[in-house]
């Protein structure tokens, strides 16, 4: 039998993920991958802690170099080389050597798209200034560091207060440096968290030192000499400052894609099925590029996450490494679970927020509790805010929401399986989960808030037209 | 409508907060609470930390006084009443007075059970002598922390090495006491968790200074005006000590239940239905001294720890104080989740044990893994054990143990629903569950080893014989 060839497209965290378990599933297959910048496999979750001078060389982010890889893995890998068009019905590959500038067409079976997510770069004057980074590639991330390494950086103005913006403002202030998130008025996290447990994230904030200017940027002011001077908002003020970090949401890379005949999904990212497989049977994809179900309401969504990036990398490399024994491999979605730590603040939410849930048709309501995070005796017991999401009719869980300190973030895993089993507040009340002092209270915030929310469904039930 | 009088008998945990929750469902109810000692409704999970002069006084522990808790739940509540007798098919309750012993008889509709359990003393020599406390009711801890306050105790010996021997050796070290703890040959812990990750615990105890005699305990040994002096082992050896602890386990208090025709389980604990109604139409039962379905394989057993008590105590309670309307409230069993913390090293075990699993007629298997509890960038970041028990023909999640520090131990609440749910290792494996370098690893451990077992069961699928 031929040796089958396997291109892989994109290098950052699903690309090198496909490409190692591709070669692991068919050992015999030629497997390439191609990258165009010059590093593959790192950690960019790690990233802010790099930028704070936690690490110190962008080297530690590195799982794996280019060199390496290939001997681990068995897998061929092409830095520096873009793919410019893929050509499935022709199984080609159009390829530019970016050292040379040298193009070549390239024969293969199968190829998994990884290519991943770009920086949303507000459209506003001065975005290309000098002094003014995105935060998603490990390269921006090398030249921002050695600016704040090299030059005294006093200020820093950060756009966009979600998760990357958080983890940026506190790694800069862990420079002593100066910072400002500029954020419309939706605050911060908006599109993570719903409004009543958000003030606690910006006190959180401001008790650090942080400024909220909760405005909209309208553009960024420079000198005769284009060099960054300051951020101009919609009330026409300017904040003067020595950086500007764009962490304004990222988009899904989907140029070649669509080029080559790939469909996209309504999220704007690739469609595929639960093996990820795109509408063109050659093609696979993995990674923030792709869509994934959300199984809470089988709503298309794009997730960039990690672990969704791992998880898809695997099914998709399995499925276009195997020789189509026994059944496919399938991704059957998420519920949506992420957390970030600032300031030592934990938020950790999971499913869907009450606008979501309205959104896909629930007659739902939300309920907020706090409680302790371990027992009374216990001297790093901290108050822990929970919110869930639950349907009024039936109790089914839809969402929930963590916010404090000493283990609250790791509290949402609880909800995962619940979330993923369709599972109602009823479900969680009864869970014996564990109680020792030192770990945790007699009864946990979670099952306090789930027996709250079992009140409210409880009367409804009683009382139809209430 | 007749006023209906409800009897609880039993104050520490269950009691308490049936009566609570009976004189809320009936707000017209006459309900007596009967307790024997002196103190109700008082917190024994954290009796270790007063034993270890964490707390300036036993009040510390008492959440209600008895004249507080008949204001603030309206009940009447009798201490220093023993009760001698219940006549179900009489609807009387024989009552002696302890202040000055006298008996009366009282008319009651309903009974509930709350009588606990009692320290299982060892069948020994010298049990009963000056020094050696059992560990279990709020006047042992009384009487051991006086002596322990009022004269010098060099040398502690405790008998038994389950949860409260662990904890118990932890309070005395904090108190600079030297500790030993006698437990035969199967190890700490050795009816909680498996051989595998024993070691862990004999070490971290070790590190702390407590000697462990892996030996069984013979006889006190005591002086001729009988006072404590030694412990003799079965290997002939005198541990010489100050005062001895008796940890040694405990059993129902079921005297009370068997007189009055209440039917015991296999467990040797009062035998009930979902409702907690025993067999006998007026009597329910709750707490310590009742059995609770194991949901996994359906076993009855005897599950002694407080969240238990105080969900049994609410169904029981309800379906006690309810006129028949509606369907009764139902209590549907638990999966055994437990944890403690000793020294820093956290503990937790859910489900079945190997034995266990056997025992219940599981064909099944352990997997071990090992990885660390937060992103590499996290300075508290350490090693988490764990180790999972499954079926090996369809994957089903049998039991957990997780062992490690920083977060260890509340890991195991992710098993519990999924355990509730009868689910696999493929199910655990699949998860989403958070990452963010600050509070979690990419990929956490519990997935981790879900997917080593996962490659188990798909192989023995794949090779039956195998």
């Amino acid at each position: 039998m031929q040796q089958q060839r396997i291109a892989i497209i994109g290098g950052v965290a699903a690309g090198p993920a496909a490409a190692a378990e591709a070669a692991r599933v068919d050992p015999n297959a030629d497997v390439v991958l191609f990258e165009q910048g010059e590093h593959i496999s790192y950690s960019a979750c790690e990233m802010p802690h790099y930028a704070a001078g936690g690490m110190a060389n962008h080297r530690d982010l590195i799982l794996f170099e280019p060199a390496e890889f290939e001997r681990a893995k068995g897998v061929t890998v092409r830095t520096r080389h873009r793919v410019e068009a893929i050509l499935p019905d022709r199984n080609r590959l159009v390829v530019r050597r970016l050292t040379d500038g040298e193009v070549s067409h390239e024969r293969f079976d199968k190829f998994i798209l990884a290519t991943g997510a770009r920086s949303r770069i507000p459209e506003m004057r001065g975005v290309g200034a000098d002094g003014v980074y995105p935060v998603r590639r490990l390269d921006d991330l090398i030249h921002l560091r050695a600016k704040l390494d090299r030059e005294e950086v006093k200020h820093a103005v950060i756009l966009g207060g979600g998760y990357i913006g958080l983890e940026m403002a506190e790694a800069l202030r862990r420079r002593g440096i100066r910072v400002s998130i500029v954020e419309p008025a939706g605050g911060l996290m908006n599109r993570h968290i719903d409004d009543a447990l958000r003030p606690f994230i910006h006190t959180r904030l401001r008790e650090h030192g942080v400024a909220l200017r909760l405005e909209a940027p309208v553009a960024i002011e420079t000198d005769r000499q284009g060099r960054l001077k300051a951020v101009r908002t919609d009330r026409g003020e300017l904040i003067y400052s020595d950086v500007v970090l764009l962490c304004t949401g990222i988009v899904p890379n989907t140029d070649l894609a669509t080029a080559a005949g790939v469909r996209l999904g309504e999220s704007g990212a690739v469609a595929c099925d639960e093996s990820m497989r795109t509408n063109l049977p050659n093609v696979w994809v993995c990674g923030d590029v792709c869509e994934v179900t959300r199984m809470i309401d089988g709503a298309k969504i794009n997730l960039p996450l990690s672990p969704v990036a791992f998880r898809t990398a695997r099914v998709a490399a399995r499925n276009a490494a195997r020789k189509g024994r026994g059944a496919p491999e399938r991704f059957h979605g998420v519920v949506v679970a992420s957390a970030v730590k600032v300031f030592g603040l934990e938020v950790a939410t999971v499913g869907l927020r009450m606008q979501e849930a309205i959104d896909a048709g629930f007659d739902c309501f939300d309920i907020v509790v706090k409680h302790v995070s371990r027992g009374s005796s216990a001297p790093e017991s901290a108050e822990i805010h929970v919110r869930l999401v639950a349907e009024h009719r039936t109790g089914r869980l839809l969402g929930g929401e963590i916010i404090g300190n000493d283990g609250a973030a790791m509290r949402v895993n609880v909800l995962v399986p619940i979330l993923r089993q369709r599972g109602t507040v009823f479900d969680l009340m009864d869970l014996d989960l564990v109680y020792n002092p030192p770990v945790s209270p007699a009864r946990d915030v979670l099952t306090l808030a789930a027996s709250a929310a079992a009140k409210e469904v409880s009367h409804r039930m009683r009382n139809p037209r209430w």
